[in-house]
């Protein structure tokens, strides 16, 4: 294509919100019109299965759950006066938490103010969080955040370390909707165990956030925590981030997260028009459609240019991957759905793997995320006429442009700063297009059927441990591998059974692995 | 395969070494007989062409170079007296520095003793020291590191905010092998500001690490900084962490050094083991191969269970996608080549994207690392007779289990702990299997042909936005993007100028963009 030819294209493709001046550019995915033409009957169809979902409609029909993430932004579409009520109340109720923590009319039993969060959950309880965190806190918060997103013992240590004697200032957030998440759980007996080390009152220093009615309520209203916020059925966990999951820990940062709000219902707006070339998120949508062949055979490579966006990708992963990734389609048919997601930021990541982008294997589009403000205060020239900012650009626009010579796709997203409206704008849009996607290529958006099975596995693995430990206690001498799971009745399992003592006797953890670790065959186990 | 074939295969591929106490399995690759087979004589030419490399050969032939990271861990090999001179001066005046600095002997004009390091580098002069400092840094260490790893004005002052005051304590330590870096030289000129703001000396807080002789080198001299470490031509920045580039940023930190180089030497001995059974690397590298034909047709997703692990993929991914990614192979053949590394850690990620690894598009291979001992201190119970790590241990193997049961392939990689020694056996174990791929596929892993395009590209930019701001200085009146375009005799960068004006308009930077800007045909650009 020449460059007047390709000016027309960008021209023609480029989408532009004026209310929240941002840019979308899909004009350097080389799809051409016969690719359009086939997509617009199957975008139609999608803008109104979605006008459904957001209208009440079962969308998640296999946990026959309705998918209400939007109301959030803008409770008047809510299906019900009740469920528009309770959107409101829950955060004005929020607010005014918040407000009265940085007033110290909420504070903690030793010490006059709340100084930092310990905000512990894992997934949607935590991607959004962190992401909104690193984009958004200033650096000198009301409240400083930490985050449990793991059940890794030395991770908790660390956090620990940090706090030190802050702890008797520290806010504890446990995010989980059921309660039955074992990271989640196991952080917050850490940190219960913590607070009681220093003879600290845990209830008097933490909130839940988690579904009416579940183990977590039950357990925080009965030992007297300081509230309590809710989770909705409705909002799943990849989605909540504009829910009290990411507005409480946001607004406790100092963070405005009335404007998140705002800037997410504007770009819900903008992405219920019925029009591809006038709807971002279903551009973004046929654009993935056109790169992966509706397939995800090309990964997404995201790339935003500012360092405060470095976990953008971290959070789409799961907004993507988990939402798309899907082994039947709603006919049941076997599919293997999913579009793969990385990336950290640019042009630091130039430095890393555009020689493989460039050069190498052609699996991936990259979508560029650039921001038009380069910082608060004036910049130094770096050289004559030339800042910092200049050349953050130009480094984008010349990856683009290099990229592009040598047959590599690209989208641009163009927000006109890093502030609380365009990022709630901006998870909008992500959020829209996933959906929009998941009805291009006919799955449920909204279910994880498979995340179950690790978890089950571990569950296996964990009572396993139980009699191990037990078989050892009883038998005595040394046993080896295969004897010991003789002794247990499940000779399946050698494998498992070596790894699980191996890790006991790691850890002092009372277990003893004699003989020759290359040799397996030599190992004996014992208590110590 | 029943359980009794996969314990027996387990066993049969299950690689330890004793002296690290490290373990890598890729049992649960599916390879059979006949894969290995076919194996086994590429090998042997790999490992032949491995110790040729390491023997002083030029074996980055395009850029007429030796290949020497590995003299770095064990000087006694390097190919002449001078050169293993050269390693062990720089190394004791590296410990050296670091022990001044630490007992106040070095220390800054304004303050007792240095208190940060803002280190300032890209690519490979950031993400081994950031991997590094995120496993290996002590909570509380002599010197808390800070990085410039990009050209983003708001990444700096981010990064100025949070060393405040402090800045008249901070080391800065620039690190470009030739200085012709824009991003490190942008930050350094932003740093050298900011002391001058401050009324700093900047050249008594800074040192260099570069090329004897590079334009930094001299800069640094002639500015009387307080020291220039080398980086060694034959040190690719991908494989510079156990130089200069990553050992004066460790041993500052107070993680200790020595231990990191032994834990690579005897790692660097156990890949030369010419018998692909018995060596590590060429395990991971014929696991790689099988995984993606020998053409990088999955994706590498490495997940440590371990949150001081984070970074590690992101350090691979320039180890591992720019050695790899490569249009040409040796004879000139194109072959579009690369293995595409993404992953943060488990089991966060599991609750992230484990939904498509196990149920959605099967376009990867996973890495687990696997680390044996949890915490420092005992642990409380979570459930009776569990604790925290018990359910990192399980999620882990519970994970591995159903991806495998889905037809999803994994290698894992067992550390003792995350310790000096561990990290610098991992560090070497990646690089030697990154150069033996190399050699399998034929293609030259040490240059990065495909980095320079993005680069000129920008610089190309820059130069028109240059020429843009003199027209419309020259002009005077309101000019419409195409007439611009005229004016510059650039009709075939109008998009190229529309971004470079929007970019200026939107930072103050003279220049103003009046229109509609969803109508570009209706802007005019003129000087403020």
């Amino acid at each position: 294509m020449d460059a007047a030819a390709l000016w027309q294209r960008y021209q023609d493709w480029l989408y532009y919100h004026e209310g929240l001046g941002l840019y979308l550019d899909i004009s350097r995915m080389r799809f051409d019109d016969a690719f359009v033409a086939t997509m617009q009957p199957k975008c139609e169809q999608a803008f109104k299965d979605m006008a459904a979902l957001e209208g009440g409609a079962i969308a998640n029909s296999d946990e026959n759950r309705m998918v209400g993430h939007y109301w959030l932004r803008d409770p008047d579409l809510a299906p019900t006066p009740a469920l528009k009520q309770e959107i409101t109340e829950a955060l004005d109720q929020l607010e005014a938490f918040a407000n009265k923590v940085h007033a110290g009319e909420i504070r903690p039993p030793q010490a006059a103010k709340f100084t930092d969060i310990l905000s512990i959950g894992i997934g949607g309880s935590a991607l959004g969080p962190e992401f909104v965190a690193a984009a958004l806190a200033p650096e000198a918060p009301p409240l400083a955040i930490h985050f449990f997103d793991n059940t890794d013992p030395a991770g908790f240590d660390r956090v620990f370390e940090r706090l030190g004697d802050r702890l008797n200032s520290t806010l504890v957030i446990v995010i989980t909707k059921s309660g039955g998440t074992p990271e989640t759980r196991n952080g917050m007996v850490e940190a219960k165990q913590a607070f009681a080390d220093k003879g600290l009152d845990f209830a008097r220093q933490a909130v839940a956030i988690t579904m009416p009615g579940s183990k977590m309520d039950d357990l925080a209203r009965s030992e007297g925590w300081l509230a309590t916020f809710p989770m909705f059925d409705w909002v799943g966990g990849r989605t909540s981030e504009l829910s009290a999951v990411g507005l409480l820990d946001a607004a406790l940062q100092g963070i405005d997260i009335r404007s998140m709000l705002a800037g997410a219902k504007e770009m819900d707006a903008a992405t219920r028009v019925p029009d591809l070339k006038a709807n971002p998120a279903a551009l973004l949508a046929i654009a993935w459609y056109f790169a992966g062949n509706g397939k995800g055979e090309k990964d997404m490579v995201v790339l935003p240019y500012k360092d405060s966006l470095l976990l953008f990708s971290r959070y789409l992963q799961q907004l993507v991957m988990e939402s798309l990734g899907k082994e039947k389609d709603l006919d049941g048919k076997t599919v293997y759905q999913g579009i793969a997601v990385y990336g950290n930021k640019g042009s630091t990541d130039q430095h890393a793997y555009v020689q493989q982008l460039r050069e190498g294997v052609p699996n991936f589009f990259l979508t560029f995320i650039e921001v038009l403000k380069d910082r608060e205060k004036p910049s130094v020239e770096v050289e004559p006429g030339v800042t910092a900012g200049d050349y953050l650009s130009g480094l984008l626009q010349g990856t683009r442009q290099a990229l592009y010579e040598n047959q590599r796709d690209s989208i641009t997203v163009t927000l006109p700063d890093v502030s609380p409206r365009s990022i709630g704008a901006l998870i909008a849009l992500y959020e829209r297009a996933v959906g929009l996607y998941g009805f291009l290529v006919n799955i449920n958006a909204y279910h994880q059927p498979g995340v179950e099975a690790g978890k089950k596995a571990a569950a296996a693995i964990l009572e396993l441990q139980m009699e191990v430990v037990e078989a050892l206690e009883q038998e005595g001498a040394p046993l080896s591998l295969p004897a010991l799971a003789t002794v247990l009745g499940a000779t399946d399992k050698t494998e498992t059974i070596y790894k699980i003592v191996r890790h006991l006797a790691a850890n002092q953890q009372g277990v003893v692995l004699e003989g020759n670790p290359s040799d397996l065959s030599s190992l004996k186990a014992s208590l110590s």
